[in-house]
């Protein structure tokens, strides 16, 4: 194993403490939330990167527990396109950690010019997009230096459960407040099945990452994490998007990566869908999921003690953790990936 | 070069006669789809696989040219979640080739139950989408026996088109009619610069395919067609996608297919992705976007004559085509990929 280690490692860490202050920070914000939703009926998130994989948490947490249409915005109908579209009865919700990555800026400015009513969500108080939204949910994270987002990203989610309960989510927040107890949890496990995974995945060209509804987003979050740090093609999908084709290139050289909440009503398809990996000689590594999961993989790494609508806050920490051994392991820094800022500007 | 020929590569050569009869079917629908969608306001698209690759051609199309918020529905909200989810005023188009998957026709009348109107892109007349559609089209790509999605694939696209001038999109049908002689003008081409490319791919074990705006379809559908029938990592993402993280895959044995309409406004920013490739000593394959995107990439085969609203429609085949080839030249049958059947059941 490498020895040294990276702020990566210690914003990982950060993550239990992060997620307590954003909570404590938000959580009073809910009746401002709900008064400002009484105008709009469904959902709009827009978001790039990491922040475009905790909209997707948004979106599932919302539809399936807030009973609204959550779904996901084309920035460039926006900015490339100029289009006028009508977003009236609409609340659009941005989502950059920085708060000044322009085409959400600019996209969420649209949205409102459209008859849409606003919230950002960003870890930089007094930032563009706090200044443009109706609302603005700040998330406590603290400075984030490594370039590959993690307590930034665990700290959106929180927010976005937040979000839901605003929304009226018939859902528990003193589960939320329980999250930085269950964070500390999953890193406070041992870590031999996780080293073990790591030393699997060295010399693999690519992966699939996959998982189901809620815990989708978890899937497509660690894919982004080992394409960024470790170069790893690795795909994040559903296992319906993964069954549609992309099952052709799971084999013996490419392992899949399976996530699920212990709790999920997706789990008994993630497990069938270990199974059916397995069954084409690929190695199938799982992340939560309980013993099910963890009987159909070949080596699996246990999940948080959460809820389903707050596990994907827990589940991705083993990916975030895997990426970043992994990319020491290979003599990478994990800090600074090639070819990456910590701010992305795209137009 | 492999001599032998293949069902997909026949089936690809159909689509100007497919395209052709789906537009004399469907073109007369304009009106009845105007009068169903005048009780909503916006639409959402459920599908999975290469019709999900339709669904984002058509979600860019109608929220830039028919002023619609058109965004993707997720379908385990319904299947597996059960949740109830307002959807008055909303227009949800399936779209299943066969018309029979399970999951998409339950989805759809999940979603006339939560108070939406519905329409069926489906290639069988007959099926059970079009049996519980209010409006069904159908289009015309014949009995299709390759796994791979060709003809199907693109006579959706054109059912798409339909769609939007039956949403008072301002676009002119008479464009629409001029399809089929673009495809056969892409598919009469010079194949030397093709045959460049699939000889460059082989041995590649994972590559970029990217578009944005109305390409993106393409993108994604192109990388989709790769994985299925050549097992090769093909990731599909917009340039805009690509920069917030995965560009950091992007090397010396990772080549970037990159996809663009030559009038489109995202082919300036699509022809800088292209040198930011190059300049990280990737290659760089063009498919369409004119001089500009074939100057900035190593090798690259021109697109349709269309204009940006109709090219995705062309902008696939010289991927079909790059993806038939590779498989043959790789000792694979691209008619039946391991893992894949033609109707996929998904849950």
């Amino acid at each position: 194993m490498a020895t040294t280690t990276s702020v990566m490692r210690s914003e990982i860490a950060d993550q239990s403490e992060a997620l307590r202050a954003t909570v404590d920070a938000l959580l009073p914000l809910t009746p401002e939330i709900a008064r400002l939703a009484r105008e709009t009926r469904q959902v709009l998130f827009i978001a790039r990167g990491s922040s475009d994989n905790a909209a997707v948490y948004g979106s599932y947490l919302l539809q399936a527990h807030a009973g609204r249409l959550a779904t996901l915005a084309s920035p460039s109908i926006a900015t490339t396109y100029g289009a006028k579209v009508d977003l009236s009865g609409v609340l659009a919700v941005a989502i950059s950690q920085s708060g000044r990555t322009e085409e959400i800026v600019d996209t969420m400015r649209w949205a409102a010019d459209c008859g849409a009513r606003t919230v950002g969500v960003t870890n930089k108080a007094g930032s563009p997009l706090t200044e443009a939204a109706d609302v603005a949910l700040v998330t406590q994270a603290g400075t984030e230096v490594a370039v590959p987002a993690t307590k930034t990203y665990t700290t959106q989610l929180a927010a976005l459960a937040v979000l839901a309960l605003g929304l009226g989510a018939e859902l528990e927040p003193d589960e939320l407040r329980r999250v930085p107890e269950a964070i500390d949890g999953v890193l406070a496990q041992p870590t031999d099945q996780l080293d073990t995974i790591v030393e699997r995945l060295v010399g693999v060209h690519g992966a699939v990452v996959s998982g189901r509804g809620m815990a989708f987003s978890t899937a497509l979050e660690g894919a982004l994490k080992l394409k960024e740090a470790c170069y790893l093609h690795a795909m994040g999908l559903s296992y319906a998007d993964l069954l549609h084709g992309p099952i052709a290139v799971v084999d013996r050289d490419t392992p899949a990566l399976i996530v699920a909440a212990e709790s999920s009503p997706t789990l008994s398809g993630t497990v069938e869908l270990a199974r059916r990996v397995t069954s084409a000689g690929a190695p199938a590594y799982g992340i939560g999921g309980g013993d099910a999961l963890a009987q159909a993989c070949d080596v699996s790494v246990p999940g948080p003690d959460l809820p389903e609508w707050l596990a994907p806050i827990g589940l991705i920490l083993p990916a975030q953790l895997i990426t970043e051994q992994l990319a020491r392991r290979l003599g990478y820094n994990p800090d600074t990936p090639r070819g990456l800022g910590k701010v992305t500007q795209t137009s």
